[in-house]
């Protein structure tokens, strides 16, 4: 079989042939650690047609693999037909990562440094032992990829505290300076652009759904470099944004010049000490590193920007409380608006809800675009947990059966991120059923109190039990970090059944959302946002619980009550109830009558 | 304060003067990294006077401190007063090791070799640092201890696989012979009592609770050598066993050749490799094997046989299983006499509910001793997890309030442990609630189904979150792993808070122990053991959940079932129903009447 990806594949290892590589590994995604790559980096996408969030290609003579998780095992086996690349899970048990995969069979393998993070181009090196080598070629596929897109440069915007909530950038830098002396390095590089964005009060929009700007940060006790496209300067937004950085000590400087300034450390006075994060840091950039700084002087860890920007001040947490109501407006206006339509019989199919739940959003003051693409999947479609709504022949919403809508906006004041499932008229058992179980994990763990200390992954059974007493389970995590208009995916903390020792603290927020997916059937996922809180000191110790900021109700009509049980019922009711009594005095009059109907207790 | 802990404290002192040490650090355990250590070894009790399972004891010139964890954080306070030693609480948050306590304070550290493992020493000296020195003199204390016990011999016997279940060691040899293979190794040298026993089917009574013989184990592909104390070789019991052995290849050799056994390398023919594990072997014979072994030739992990061990054979399981019944038999006829002598006012003391408890289970049929010191608590002396019923004085069980025992036997068809907490009349409302929130929990956990994989500390939230949500919680693990006719505490399972990533595996037997205690005032615990099984498989995976196998009542009267929730309440009195329908045929008449009762649903 032929299709454009099978032969761009085939360009490629005309390519490896001719270099004497053994094997090319293709990551997804860009020179900083990102999870949205912007198109010119959406490499897997241009050679084998994979569109998921996450997913690595390796290419040898005879064979050609994706790995991804399984959040993406049917897509993309749709998505590869034709291209013969074959797919490999990861995340499974018994799954054997690339590194292992390549040992024995590759001993030259090429990757493109600038895509792949420090550790992980080790751990290939590794794997592959004595003989084997990692070539480095940056831009490996540009001469391959006819108009390849250029670096993104859109116009840059700075945040004002005073208004949108978090903390002046000169204190965010006097914090790191702090931290950096008590770590005893002179430098830190960070490259992670989220991190960035927060350490600068900065944002753009380099990268779809994600507010963020394409550059490194290099800060000393001295200076902070900020090395950035300047193509459009001459955008009035952004040379205000560049002066104020320059007014708060910021120089900046050209994207590319990073290089430069790092090979500088000969040209240093007295020796200087850098830290890096080598599990988001590319492995080129480290190599210029590695070439101008001596091995004693070069610190690795992991970034402390990571914790501390997880860590919402209480502005910020404010902030996200009201940002989180507005959403519930822009929410409930479409769920509104999507019964009366199929109920009244018009033919509404996912692509158009999507868009008009958009529309709504964007209604939002401060709205700045979505998070991520709106999950809009009805019935078997919702069975994959991050269905992409195709714009043609989306299938119809249908007045029977479960709508599942997983979707968020990125607003001057906090990102959000909600998932409900709609029961559009009479369901199945089985859809009862599971929808049910979820909502009581949802709802167990919503109501969880736990001791300061505790990690995601030792209270993720709490969401999953329901599911688990049914031998029933989703492959997902049930809980990600979510930034402050920043990505609607952060770390450190999860909520997980992989272990992650990160304890959850006060003021972090974090997603939760057990789920059931059905192949060919039905998908459930109940997504609220909570946030950490101190819940109380007593004789045995101090204690945290969860502060729900999202503010959506959950249709009852799918709800078993003997299956939610009293407690969770009870939770049910009261939630519901503070659904309504937050937002009808914000929503339009028949909305609101809608609502309070909805949320009648049972 | 002068008392003899103080002047035996001071004696060690002056030798440490003499010799030039900064610091001794004296152990709880004994050279086989024993749980309850013979007499001979019971060293921090000489010098201190604490009695508790776990505790380690450092000397200075100016300190003497005793480390401890938060079962014995309130007995430790009373059995060191006028001692001089300060306690030190292990396992709390912020908790200082001693490793780390003696950095910086001490450069030359005594310890006795014999009675610390090789990790415990390497962490010391690494803590140390550059000029630090860690002495090691075996029987350090042996001058100053007047009468020193001597290491133990007791009559040995062989189990009759047959009759009582298990795997014949020359199957369990060959097993390990193969796992020699696979590993490369040629020698594996076992120390842990508990795996010796359990290699050779051998029991002896060297240690109280503990069936074990004190001895090391060598195994090669060629021959099998026991190091064993032979005093009682005139005991035909003895001799049966040794001959026994023997026939299955199996050469008895003295206790102490083992040192010469492994100083033999160079007599080797060929280099041979030996596997250890340092988390158990003594430091002092570490020190042979280091100067007799290249380094390159000791290979370093984690013994396999307590993998092994941990995971009951179907015939160890079905005889657990009637073990459990019989001393469910031992339990009800104890709980029946205790509440008819309360009721008819007799003065019963904890010490003598002890001792007839003792009594009770001594009829039951392979009963060859408890497993561990019967904890027999009435009011604030169940506060204290470890409580030790004093011979003289023990409180009285009133009509009213809450009894706790926590106790087991050995018995040649498993090993048992089982806490009930008993309502001996009217109790308070904080009394009642404490009850049934731990009971919840038990219960929860009883219940769980998981994905093969999960480890217990990722189910560990199940059991504490009915307390959790009162802000109330317990210091100590939620289950251990349990021998069969060996230890009542083995791993490497357990279902605790701490991460321990050892997935729970069908086969294995857990103890189910949450609790709550409240100083002054009293304490609750409700333990069942759980035997790991599978489940089933469902398109989600493959699924695990518990059996239980204790069978004895939970007294309803302390119930509160509007906490416990309708699920858990319907498990109680499914269960309770269970135990008579059980029992009920086994018990003389009377009791069998009163469990009837004590049985109804509610």
């Amino acid at each position: 079989m032929v299709n454009k990806y099978s032969e761009r594949i085939d360009a490629l290892r005309a390519v490896m042939e001719k270099n004497g590589w053994d094997a090319a590994v293709i990551s997804g995604s860009d020179p900083h650690s990102s999870e949205y790559p912007a198109p010119r980096w959406q490499q897997v996408k241009w050679l084998s047609g994979f569109t998921g969030e996450a997913g690595d290609l390796v290419i040898t003579r005879d064979h050609a693999g994706l790995w991804t998780d399984s959040r993406y095992f049917i897509q993309a086996l749709t998505q590869l037909e034709g291209t013969g690349v074959e797919l490999h899970k990861t995340r499974v048990p018994g799954a054997v990562g690339i590194p292992q995969w390549l040992s024995g069979k590759a001993k030259t393998v090429v990757v493109d440094g600038l895509c792949w993070n420090v550790d992980a181009v080790k751990e290939i090196a590794d794997a592959l032992g004595e003989g084997g080598l990692v070539v480095d070629v940056p831009d490996m596929l540009e001469d391959l990829w006819e108009n390849r897109p250029q670096i993104p440069v859109t116009p840059i915007t700075t945040l004002d505290v005073d208004t949108f909530g978090g903390t002046p950038r000169t204190e965010k830098i006097s914090w790191l300076r702090k931290w950096m002396l008590l770590k005893g390095v002179d430098r830190v590089l960070l490259s992670s652009l989220d991190e960035i964005a927060w350490t600068l009060n900065v944002r753009g929009s380099d990268i779809e759904y994600n507010p963020l700007v394409i550059s490194y940060l290099l800060v000393s006790q001295d200076d902070v470099k900020w090395f950035v496209k300047k193509g459009v300067a001459d955008d009035p937004d952004t040379l205000d944004s560049f002066s104020e950085l320059e007014m708060d000590g910021v120089e900046v400087e050209d994207y590319d010049a990073v290089f430069f300034a790092l090979s500088d450390f000969s040209s240093e006075q007295s020796p200087v000490t850098l830290f890096i994060d080598p599990s988001t840091l590319n492995h080129h950039i480290n190599t210029y590193i590695q070439d101008a700084y001596p091995a004693e002087r070069i610190v690795c860890g992991t970034s402390p920007v990571i914790l501390e920007k997880a860590v919402k001040t209480p502005s910020e947490i404010e902030s996200m409380r009201q940002t989180y109501i507005d959403d519930g407006v822009a929410m409930e206006c479409f769920l509104h608006w999507l019964e009366t339509e199929v109920a009244t019989g018009r033919e509404v199919d996912e692509w158009e809800a999507s868009e008009r739940l958009t529309q709504f959003r964007a209604q939002i003051p401060g709205y700045r675009g979505n998070s991520f693409e709106n999950i809009s999947a009805y019935g078997p479609g919702a069975a994959l947990p991050h269905y992409s709504t195709p714009r043609e022949g989306s299938a119809v919403i249908r007045p029977f059966g479960l709508y599942l809508v997983d979707s968020g906006g990125q607003y001057l004041t906090g990102t959000t991120d909600i998932t409900r499932t709609v029961p559009m008229g009479d369901c199945t058992d089985l859809e009862k059923e599971d929808y049910t179980l979820v909502l009581k994990g949802m709802i167990d763990l919503s109501m969880a109190v736990f001791p300061r200390g505790t990690a995601g992954c030792q209270i993720d059974s709490i969401a999953r039990m329901p599911l688990w007493k049914k031998m029933r389970n989703f492959g997902h995590g049930t809980g990600h970090g979510i930034g402050y208009y920043l990505c609607v995916h952060e770390g450190p903390q999860s909520i997980r059944y992989q272990y992650n020792p990160q304890p959850l603290l006060p003021g972090m927020v974090t997603s939760n959302e057990p789920a059931l997916y059905r192949e060919g059937m039905h998908g459930v996922r109940h997504e609220n946002i909570v946030l950490c809180r101190e819940a109380g000191i007593s004789e045995f110790g101090d204690w945290l619980d969860f502060e729900t900021l999202t503010c959506c109700h959950f249709d009852t009509s799918a709800v078993v009550p003997e299956i939610l049980g009293p407690e969770a019922l009870e939770w049910l009711n009261d939630y519901n109830a503070w659904v309504y009594r937050t937002l009808a005095p914000l929503l339009p009059a028949d909305t609101a009558a809608w609502l309070r109907d909805k949320t009648m207790p049972i």
